[in-house]
């Protein structure tokens, strides 16, 4: 007898019929000897619905009360799973966040777990029961709601897959698995039947959508494996684990794309203590998120400073740089839109030389225009015109051999 | 300071914009020096939307899980009331039924109020909180959710005042109050100052649908007066209370019409133990709801049996008689749709005479034919042609003198 987690989005629950098919996969999972515990986000839309329900209610709702209203979605998702595996002739029962013992910090909106205590799921799987639980939320040591913030169902998975010593965690989801680059890209893409957790992290921070790094965050610090695939095919999916010495043979595991990027300089700013920290602080106080930061070496007693953003924040950055630019005594500040990051992420390159040089030159060969280039240990970020970023992908893509390295499935859509 | 209970239903915080007028509402109650109880149903069509949810995803739903599945709706609509009322200024916060301290039975759907603690409201209240409590739900000893029934939140709000000891509970509607007769029927039908339970009990029986039977009963049981008003006007409402001295002065209170009557009677039933609990068995299979039920009074050995039924299941009643009717040895079975009850309603009418007389005359005098007529200590109900209901209503509200015993305040709509 395994013990087996399964966690279904919110597409993945988006009506009463694929609510029934999710009930069909869990009784499955149970009739080939498991236990089964579910994970249920909010079906499509709900979470959306009661975010505009609440700032139509009030220009700043309360965390406390905004937890409470949002939790509703899960919890009245797991309900509707449990009535139809009831009517499949199935024994389910739905737990709220609290009830599974999902204990969080007091931080409402973003609650991080701080222990789970998952003694009711195990007597309930002990009585035979599928128990059905509630993602993206638990509660504080007052027994206050909290939710986990976006993509918290993920890390619910994960966590309670932990704590409950599950064999199998798999997290059901509207795309296949892991691609080597987003499919409508690089048509030639293919799902990954591996991933460590760390490229995994570098794919999502780079732009690719299938996990929140905080999910993988959790499972690389517990060590979870988990399995992406589709809630809508039975083919397996991606695993993600703890790196093993082969993973390193793949130099790239995959290229990660992101658009509508726009790319901000700062010429000529002073090269004193403080300078950098002035700008960032100007763009933070408008919660605009800052990616790739490059300053450039200096031989003067200046330097150029340039980081990426949205293209949609680039006006009102401007606007908040402008007196910036003057405070610190730099001469300008240039912007430019229509750009695209392309990363290209595998713990291989650690081992292997060359990697950066491979690239520059497929690119250059390709006589696409690199502007900005940033690297870490396992992955590599070269910002470039958006619309060469298809093009790039391609050309990235052949060079590395990724077409090959992966399992022949075909791409998602 | 004095305690109020205040309780709004679906129609009354179905928008974001009339939560903040409810939460308006609930600071005026608090800034007049009183502590505030809210007492809230869900967003008007959200039970709706999630019943049938359930529906579309389960024939037969379990009922744990829909009472999970429906207990969501006043869970949100509380959190949103409180945010509003955080948003203007005050300080409120949402609690469910179980942290309300409302303790009931066992049985899912329709569970009834064991017990109330009150425990965690009166200390929020100390601390000079707005307390907003979801309607219609509470937990059993097991700390299982469970709901109460359609209308519970009535019970929900009269049960708190109750145990609270509140010192006044005010039903926040979408009419003014309680009027003498249906004002789209009777157009001089004037709203009532006072009603004593039992009147208002024989309303609802007979098709007033201001208030559901048990929440009224719980008040009457309990001693809990409480106001039924509007929660888009200011002015006062009608209180429903004990019967005082005074109230018997009117012999009639009020008149309750309900359309879509269906006569069904059996001729010649044998006068034999058994024979009408074989009728009304067959019948309650389906759930079809009795209501006027006469057995002429018989000097041979057989019986008539005449009762009405809502015209939509006389169809399916016919089906379920016929066999019943040669099992039992009775003659036929005939039935008539088009049908209306008209009700008269009072508790004055126990120590005053020729209250029916004056009825028949009246409805004679309009040649208005009566089918079926049954009483009760403070009710004369009569079963006649819907094509005359309205013309029947307006000449006994007139013949009672209905139209002077109220306050004037216009009809609600």
């Amino acid at each position: 007898m395994a013990l087996i987690v399964q966690k279904y989005g919110g597409t993945s629950v988006g009506s009463p019929e694929r609510i029934r098919n999710v009930a069909q996969r869990l009784l499955e999972a149970q009739r080939e000897d498991n236990d089964v515990v579910a994970v249920i986000s909010a079906m499509a839309g709900v979470t959306d619905n009661l975010i505009k329900l609440a700032r139509e209610t009030s220009p700043q709702p309360t965390d406390r009360e905004f937890d409470v209203l949002l939790s509703t979605g899960e919890r009245a998702a797991t309900a509707l799973v449990a009535m139809a595996v009831n009517a499949l002739g199935g024994r389910a029962i739905s737990l709220t966040g609290a009830e599974a013992g999902v204990l969080t910090d007091r931080i409402h909106t973003k609650a991080k777990i701080a222990n789970i205590n998952p003694r009711l799921i195990e007597e309930l799987l002990g009585d035979g029961y599928i128990v059905v639980v509630a993602g993206f939320q638990g509660q504080t040591p007052e027994g206050e709601t909290t939710t986990l913030g976006r993509g918290g169902s993920d890390l619910s998975a994960i966590a309670l897959a932990g704590a409950l010593g599950a064999d199998a965690c798999q997290i059901f989801t509207d795309v296949d698995g892991v691609f080597s680059c987003d499919p409508r890209i690089v048509p030639e893409a293919m799902k990954m039947e591996e991933i460590a957790y760390d490229e995994l992290l570098e794919m999502a921070g780079a732009g690719s959508k299938v996990m929140q790094s905080r999910a993988v965050e959790f499972a690389k610090k517990f060590g979870v494996p988990f399995e992406v695939r589709s809630s809508f095919k039975s083919a397996p999916g991606t695993v993600a684990k703890e790196e093993a010495a082969n993973m390193e043979d793949v130099v790239i595991r995959g290229i990660s794309v992101e658009r509508k990027q726009a790319k901000v300089t700062l010429d000529d700013v002073p090269d004193t203590p403080g300078a950098a920290s002035r700008i960032f602080s100007a763009i933070a106080t408008a919660n605009i998120l800052v990616d790739v930061i490059v300053q450039s070496a200096s031989d003067r007693n200046t330097t150029d400073i340039s980081f990426t953003i949205h293209q949609d924040d680039l006006a009102r950055a401007e606007e908040l740089l402008t007196p910036v630019v003057q405070q610190i005594g730099a001469s300008r500040v240039s912007s430019h839109g229509g750009m695209a990051k392309l990363s290209v992420v595998g713990i291989g390159m650690r081992s292997h030389s060359g990697v950066a040089a491979r690239l520059f030159e497929c690119l250059g060969e390709g006589a696409i225009n690199i502007e900005l280039i940033s690297t870490s240990e396992i992955k590599i970020t070269v910002v470039i015109a958006e619309k060469d970023a298809e093009r790039a992908a391609q050309l990235t893509h052949e060079t590395f051999g990724l077409a090959r390295s992966g399992v022949a499935q075909g791409p998602v859509r």
